[in-house]
């Protein structure tokens, strides 16, 4: 998502602009089918990260390669862009596969007027260099169940039709009140917005550790969609939400099924194996200067804690199903272990 | 002190303009006296804080009244300003001592060219309504020791002769690492200057933890000058330093010596009756529009958590040596409960 507004009124999420899909039957043109397609991200962005894990998950690394923006976005005729650096391993600025430097040259392509707002994850078509999606909600859902051709051996079945509707409404609540709420949170324009947002997430977070005090995921005995989207959020939550997005009646660590599902999950491959805390800290804390006008970005908490032992095995539960956890990451895709 | 400067340099300290002192010899001309002064604070004020701790331990709190400003400062002549206001018990936004809305009229009853800033605490001089001092420093220590005709019956020896020189050396590293260290890692300029003041910080609070893993009182047994100028960093420190001023490498409540210490304390006559949490949220956030641009007020943490027991009477020790606690505060001078 676009992140440095300026706090003048509500958060509200504009409608994503480019929702075609890559199904098995192509019905929008765009067929499944390996390395035809790029995944453009960044680190920071928990809106890419739900994709990241989902594509890990699935064994989809080889099939959909992966290209990673700069945490700290440029700004390119007055606006901030997602751009690709050296230090996210584009020599001369440019991702080797796409070959542009900003993502919006990919929406450009595909839509020469285009003046929206530019935005990950990026679903990119390698043959002609256009942008063929930016609707996360739907990208994560369509990796998880319209791929299954190109799936792994063994691939969890993560949005199972039997608990559709339980996943969807549980992703309604958690997408208002947490995923975008310590947004909402941390952008308020006023007291009272800020207010309603951080009673409701905070009202949510109990209701969840409530739930998780009883049953090792979010759907039960197994990882869903459901968890894979409340996940990203924790994991941002004591680094940026908690100081930097003003969320602070409780750090996530204080809430003890919570933290603890939270290491459960970072610890199982395709989660934790996805999460660069320095990018996440130097884009929040860096690029949303309407918040943070030094631009300082704050040192704590070390993420030593996510790696203790968690005790969440004692519930019991299968965390794949009928399925397998994913092996590592292709080499190219790392991030750097936990200091 | 003032309070919301812009983070354009690294935070100095200007040398307190005025310095003369209340003695017992009344070498400055100002004789101790029962009703004399006035001791125009803050709630939100860490500097004011300590004085007004000194004041109830030795049982001054009748022989120096109070006056409590408001906890948003009100921009007079284009500075913001210290102002007596209904809401702090001020009818008709003038102290009903002095008689004055702004303390910077003590200020210039005194000295009518000063161009100066204006900080609490001030004690000033009924009569002429003159200010004596806005040394905190030396106000604190020469309440503990020149004012003792004065004080209540069994008021404790807070600067004990033999231990004057261990508590100067350790108050100075405080001041510098903790009580001031804050405010350089809150407005530093720039990410250099905060990453020095944010690990001298936490290392200091480091070195703080297994002092008081051993023992119960900084000093040892008994409590003295020294927890005194801790006290009032400890006590904001997750409510406005942790998250407004980035000092998040670990909250208070993660330090389980700091925290049950600073919890002694607080549940000691003297220490919590004069905090006013809601004050210091209130002025912190929004004051400091500089590095909050949109003035919210962040809502956390609930500080019911500084009620629950400490268990440090397992330490040993006793807190007022051969003295007493204090009585309670008098009535126009109580803080609301804790919620």
């Amino acid at each position: 998502m676009r992140a440095n507004q300026i706090p003048t009124r509500e958060v509200e999420r504009t409608p994503m602009r480019f929702t075609d899909r890559v199904t098995a039957d192509a019905r929008h043109g765009w067929p499944i089918e390996a390395g035809r397609y790029r995944l453009v991200i960044n680190r920071a962005c928990p809106w890419a990260h739900r994709v990241v894990i989902v594509r890990r998950l699935m064994g989809l690394d080889e099939a959909i390669s992966l290209a990673v923006t700069d945490p700290v976005q440029e700004i390119i005729d007055g606006d901030p862009h997602w751009v690709f650096t050296a230090e996210t391993g584009s020599p001369n600025d440019l991702d080797p596969v796409l070959g542009i430097h900003a993502l919006r040259e990919a929406y450009l392509a595909r839509e020469p007027d285009y003046d929206g707002g530019v935005s990950v994850p990026g679903l990119v078509d390698v043959p002609t260099g256009h942008l063929v999606s930016n609707d996360f909600d739907r990208l994560t859902l369509d990796l998880g169940s319209e791929w299954s051709v190109l799936w792994r051996e063994d691939a969890p079945d993560l949005y199972p039709e039997a608990l559709r509707d339980e996943i969807d409404a549980l992703n309604e609540d958690i997408y208002r009140d947490v995923n975008n709420g310590v947004y909402r949170a941390g952008f308020a324009p006023a007291q009272d917005n800020y207010d309603r947002a951080v009673t409701a997430l905070f009202a949510r977070l109990d209701a969840l550790e409530a739930r998780l005090t009883r049953q090792r995921f979010l759907l039960g005995d197994t990882i869903t969609e459901a968890d894979i989207r409340l996940f990203p959020t924790l994991v941002r939550f004591d680094a940026v939400y908690h100081g930097h997005f003003k969320c602070n009646i409780r750090k996530l660590i204080e809430y003890p099924a919570l933290w603890a599902y939270a290491r459960d999950l970072f610890q199982t491959p395709g989660f934790g194996d996805t999460v660069e805390f320095d990018h996440i800290r130097r884009h929040y804390y860096y690029v949303h200067s309407a918040i943070n006008p030094a631009r300082v970005v704050a040192a704590g908490p070390h993420p030593g804690g996510w790696l203790t032992p968690h005790f969440r095995e004692q519930l019991g539960g299968r965390p794949f199903g009928d399925g397998t956890p994913p092996g590592p990451p292709p080499l190219i895709d790392r991030v750097p272990p936990i200091g």
